[in-house]
């Protein structure tokens, strides 16, 4: 999932304009609110630039006009394409299992979540089965299970809690690394027969962020273009499923849902992703690493990590979390994660509201703890800004001295 | 909404194949099945191929990134761009009211119709609240509003029915061109105060199909992108709103169901109508106007409307409805409906399976009558095929010559 959600209810006039080339504007003077509370992928987007015309896709007036991809794959409306690109990226990867694996095509890995919900319980059940994620979940989960307030299936919270007093199917999500505290998980929920399914959200489960501990292989794992590569406006994501039928029924719900997914966008990701595997594939013995969409982009956040990290260690007012150095079966190195958000802990006092403070003494957006289901002196802070915004919100994260003081 | 549903249930050797440059290879020869069953619009990509470069989109790897397109705006995923295509295209018709009024992009008028029901009902009521449709009506309505199993909204049936019947709150849908039977339409639940709510799918109502007899101007109208220009694999549809609420609410609904709507496909989608207005705005003054979308493809239209007839009054077997002729304030002409569809009725018999009869005599699958709420006599037949599919099966229609004889 992205950890994104409505911009909606923020003051307009505290945040960047974006304009319809996906340029950002970042407003970083002192006097305007810095929003970083949705994890727009801004950082990726120099290196896209940087790659010029390679990644350029042309679409004609005439093409792509057809509701159907191909009628022989479950997925009727994924674009084989991008089937096969997904398949490479896997591969040059490392991170995910996807032979004798079907792949399902959704707008976005939010549609895809949905997707698994439904293709995960049925109708006429005497409850709606209980959706669970160990907290701190990622902020959305709940409201994109129940705002339809379905029979089918309904938020049941913390799968910690519902491991000791929870009763009943339920269905556990497992988003790892974690959105919002960077950890890699495995379910907590233990095993009662086969009353318990698992959604792997794996959108975090890229080089950039993370060592690739594993080839992960469970029965659902859904991945986003917005987080690999950072084109969170194409919405396109895709899911990795063992069983046929649960493949098939996500491809119904997304058939309902929205009758199948951009077309224009499932090419140019497979465009993209493309370009990013040819570069594995032609560039590595070259030893032109910059070059490499991973590496270059790991590198970025791990500077990234390492100033912030400064700027709290000196001001003494937030803890991080400490991630331990994990072998990276991708890069063949011991490596530390570097994960898309800072997941920072008041220091001071169990009841700061982390959140109110940034945003009344530095005026800093991010988002409370409670929305991930925890206390409110947590506060979850996006470092996929432009570079720009990121340095400015270190400059005036740097000019905290204490949160009672501040605010509070 | 877009008359289009799963290709999954189909015998898959029995379709026309599709690349993924929805470039279609129909499979014509007699042996083969045709399938008439859905709603492609691949009569419109003939047109489209004509216009050359003129509708080529250019993207480069790092524009369209952000999640975001306009904070300022209520539907904050909208690309301004397409927004003013989508106004500048409704003033070049003439089909609707936009001044004053809210337009919130979804992926195809699939995911609108549900935003409009979330929009229109609360939690918390003692019961669903009715969704209805006057059959013939469209048959994806009622899986669309059941699969979730919603506590807010459920299918309800027929509108004649639930006008006589039916007791509560309740939402009706009117499809005007009515999709299967191409009928322009108004509301037939008598008002009860403020019980009912009205959502208008206007997908059809271009004037390739239908005279445009008035301006439109109703609370919540949806449109597509798949039936106005014939891009269904972009998936791209909006809405017209006149209540900000409702408005916020349906973006509300996309945001949580999708997080968003391809921008790639949005940015496409305002290239293309740009160039169809600007043929307008350009070219009817120089009275070309086999250049101009519109009367280009309702010629096409009008000659397959034509050819069908005279084959259906040849063999006796079928009725077609027939449509009244209607001053169009679009073309300032006098002139008759050529809807997207065939909507044919056995003229022998109350208990012929006329989608049986077909697929079994001539090898052509349509829809029968009952997924669209009313008697298997009636059959759907899409007339938006290429013309060497829709050639095809007027020569197998010609071959009928009783439905009893066929294999009934």
């Amino acid at each position: 999932m992205c950890g994104t959600d409505s911009p909606a209810s923020i003051n307009k006039s505290s945040l960047p304009s974006a304009n319809g080339n996906g340029i950002r504007s970042p407003t970083c003077s002192s006097d305007h609110v810095l929003n970083l509370e949705q994890g727009d992928p801004a950082v990726f987007e120099s290196y896209w630039r940087k790659m010029g015309d390679r990644c350029t896709m042309v679409i004609s007036g005439c093409q792509l006009m057809s509701y159907i991809s191909d009628f022989t794959n479950i997925c009727w409306f994924m674009e084989p394409e991008l089937e096969e690109a997904v398949r490479t990226l896997h591969c040059v990867v490392g991170n995910a299992v996807v032979d004798d694996r079907y792949i399902v095509v959704g707008t976005g890995s939010t549609q895809l979540y949905q997707a698994a919900l439904y293709a995960l319980t049925s109708p006429g059940g005497p409850e709606p089965v209980s959706v669970v994620s160990a907290a701190p979940y990622y902020s959305s989960y709940p409201e994109e299970t129940d705002y339809l307030c379905s029979r089918l299936y309904k938020w049941a919270g913390d799968a910690y809690e519902f491991d000791k007093n929870g009763t009943g199917p339920y269905i556990e999500v497992v988003n790892s690394p974690n959105n919002p505290d960077g950890t890699l998980r495995e379910a907590v929920v233990k095993s009662r027969g086969d009353e318990g399914k698992l959604i792997h959200d794996l959108a975090y489960y890229w080089p950039q962020y993370t060592p690739i501990i594993r080839l992960a292989d469970h029965d659902i794992m859904t991945f986003t273009f917005s987080k690999s590569t950072g084109h969170a406006g194409s919405r396109i994501g895709w899911a990795v499923v063992k069983d046929k039928e649960i493949a098939r029924k996500m491809s119904k719900f997304i058939e309902m849902s929205t009758l199948g997914v951009s077309k224009d966008s499932q090419q140019r990701a497979a465009k993209i992703m493309g370009v990013l595997c040819d570069g594995y594939q032609n560039c590595k013995s070259a030893n032109k690493s910059d070059d490499l969409f991973f590496e270059h982009n790991r590198q970025i956040m791990a500077e990234r990590w390492e100033r912030l990290r400064q700027v709290v260690e000196r001001n003494q007012v937030f803890c991080l979390p400490k991630y331990p150095k994990q072998y990276c079966l991708f890069s063949g190195e011991l490596i530390e994660p570097y994960p898309g958000f800072a997941w920072l802990e008041a220091k001071e006092g169990e009841e700061i509201d982390s959140q109110k403070v940034l945003r009344g003494s530095i005026k800093v957006q991010g988002r409370t703890g409670r929305r991930f289901g925890v206390a409110e002196k947590y506060v979850r802070i996006s470092l996929l800004s432009n570079e720009e915004v990121f340095k400015e919100f270190l400059e005036r994260l740097s000019t905290i001295k204490s949160m009672s003081s501040n605010g509070h």
